[in-house]
């Protein structure tokens, strides 16, 4: 083929080159193994509400059809759920898709600025770079929660988005709602504050997310996601909860069919599958107190979670450092998550699983540390 | 609430409100329908593949988990199928989402532009309009042909995309394979030729995609789908075909996890069913046909089609214009396409149905223009 000339935009050049991770399939055979079990992804442990499963089999028929641009249906599930009007909802595919969108409509390129914390979902600072916006990140303090002072110190006039998630990933802490009240207050007006509440369900009390009381405020933004406690990760799902003014801009900047008809149809069935929830919360919070008393008493140090995850760091007598643990739990069969790419090269994060998956691990880890 | 200042960007506030059509069941309501025939949005006639449905089905369960990034297993069956190396295949959420990311990769914002007909697939010039790069259009020939001509004079050393849909979308005209070659060897070697083929299985001779002698040239781009000939439009499934480095900057820039696990699951199923594409390429065939002749008897202009729709203007000696017909048919339960928003309102268009819808879209046309 003759060589190339055509014009890449600086910035994206700049870009890490894409390198994909091993398939389940790659894992088995590489190591020889019949199972692999996954706990790296924050998914649901408990996989697909059965319901929805026969829901999405009982849609594959329709799937010829493009989905309503705007997907009504969905959004007006959603408004019933949490009561509050359809104008303020804009679904997308993952919330993925509302962080970018949001980067696209607000900030202008070269002017605005986007502050988040470090390190934070690498998709705040992606998506802010390939937009041409400054990213701006402060530093967790020591115990992994948020530098409220430094963020604030960190905005100025031309601050267009805050993202900050809540529980935060990958510690797995959340702030009070106290804190996230007063730090939203403190937020000059033209400043957006983006509450990323993609584990919000999974918090020990609920009464940790703004969102009820969201018409008190006329600069926040929720993010949430069918991905992680409803199940549904592969479907792409997600949705942002904002002022209805900015809906109506996110809305006309939308490209119309982005959020397809079977994550639309699972999406409305999985709000109405209440016992499915409920079984993934219960499972989730045994699983995280039986996962953290495993692992501290393996001599990591556990830090508290608000998630459907751990984020530990093995034991400083142990003669393996976390990257040589992940490998052994890998060649055995089970992937959990390493942290380099988030700056945290001597800490792991491990996804709540089943019981059965969660007591493989810890006989795991035992083997490993011993 | 209280009064919002936060920004947004001056480019998106210029973008036309958004308003989501009426949904087949607000249509069954509004007019008292029992059913209602859809021949608008080119959907394929015979559905969803029975094999596929089946896959769809069983992979129900798996929803829960991410697709791998960069979807390798899909990425493999399309390199299987075109004999063409993975490295060039970058896939989509929808081919949608490949021409917005060669619209952020390729030109930069206020120094690039980007060239296509006009009319031609609105995304095209919406998303050149959300990234801030200039968009050329070149009105299409009387008999809409593309003005090659036309279209190198708008080409300059800053032109970084030119964006052809072949066959073209609303007319149904295809070039051959020598315009298209001839037009691809007179660009600039530093622009990207485009060509959006959603529509290339329905061509009559499959000799009009330069697409088997990708290799020859350096500048193209080839966008296929889904939602067409294979009969996936609302699962969102789309990719493009192009140079391996321009893919590598493709991929360092796309959203890990746009592409759902059922698009890929479904996709790799419908590239199997060789017996389904050709029963729907027959049937639209076919179709397009029996339209033809049927619109033609009835007075109609109609447009030579190469994919799975007709464009038709109404007789001169009808008493209704375009828009009126169009609303007629939607009252006696038959949904097709006024073209006022491609600039053409005094044409429509009409997808291709099963043989049972055909018949009743011109029994009722025959209906109408009496």
């Amino acid at each position: 083929m003759p060589a190339t000339s055509y014009p890449v935009r600086p910035e994206v050049l700049a870009f890490e080159p894409y390198s994909p991770g091993l398939s389940i399939a790659e894992i088995q055979s590489r190591y020889g193994l019949d199972t692999v079990i996954k706990m790296a992804s924050n998914e649901n442990p408990l996989g697909v509400s059965p319901y929805v499963q026969k829901v999405i089999a009982d849609h594959a028929g329709f799937a010829f059809r493009y989905a309503q641009s705007g997907n009504p249906r969905l959004v007006g599930a959603l408004a019933d759920y949490y009561g509050i009007p359809a104008a303020h909802i804009v679904p997308g595919n993952g919330s993925d898709e509302i962080i970018d969108l949001l980067l696209r409509v607000c900030p202008s390129p070269g002017l605005h600025n986007v502050v988040a914390c470090k390190p934070s979902f690498s998709m705040y600072r992606i998506q802010s770079r390939l937009c041409g916006v400054e990213f701006r990140s402060v530093a967790l303090r020591e115990d992994f929660s948020f530098d409220w002072q430094g963020l604030l110190a960190a905005v100025d006039e031309r601050t267009a988005l805050v993202f900050l998630t809540t529980p935060d990933n990958p510690s797995g802490w959340c702030p009070s709602l106290a804190e996230t009240e007063d730090f939203a207050r403190s937020l000059p007006q033209h400043c957006l504050l983006v509450l990323d509440e993609a584990y919000a369900d999974f918090c020990r009390e609920q009464g940790r997310s703004l969102l009820p009381r969201f018409r008190e405020f006329s600069n926040l933004v929720f993010l949430r996601t069918f991905s992680k406690s409803f199940g549904l990760a592969g479907l792409r799902l997600g949705y942002g909860i904002m002022p209805e003014a900015l809906a109506n801009s996110m809305r006309a900047a939308h490209m119309p069919f982005s959020v397809n008809i079977l994550a639309e149809a699972a999406g409305i069935a999985a709000l109405e599958d209440g016992a499915f929830l409920e079984a993934t919360l219960r499972t989730v919070s045994e699983g995280r107190e039986r996962l953290s008393e495993g692992l501290t008493s393996l001599g990591c140090r556990v830090h508290p979670s608000e998630a459907n995850f751990i984020m530990f760091r093995p034991p400083a007598t142990c003669a393996k450092d976390a990257a040589g643990i992940f490998q052994d739990l890998l060649e055995r069969g089970l992937i959990i998550r390493p942290l380099k790419s988030y700056g945290l090269p001597e800490h792991l994060r491990v996804s709540v699983g089943t019981g059965e998956e969660n007591e493989r691990f810890l006989s795991l880890m035992r083997e490993i540390l011993a």
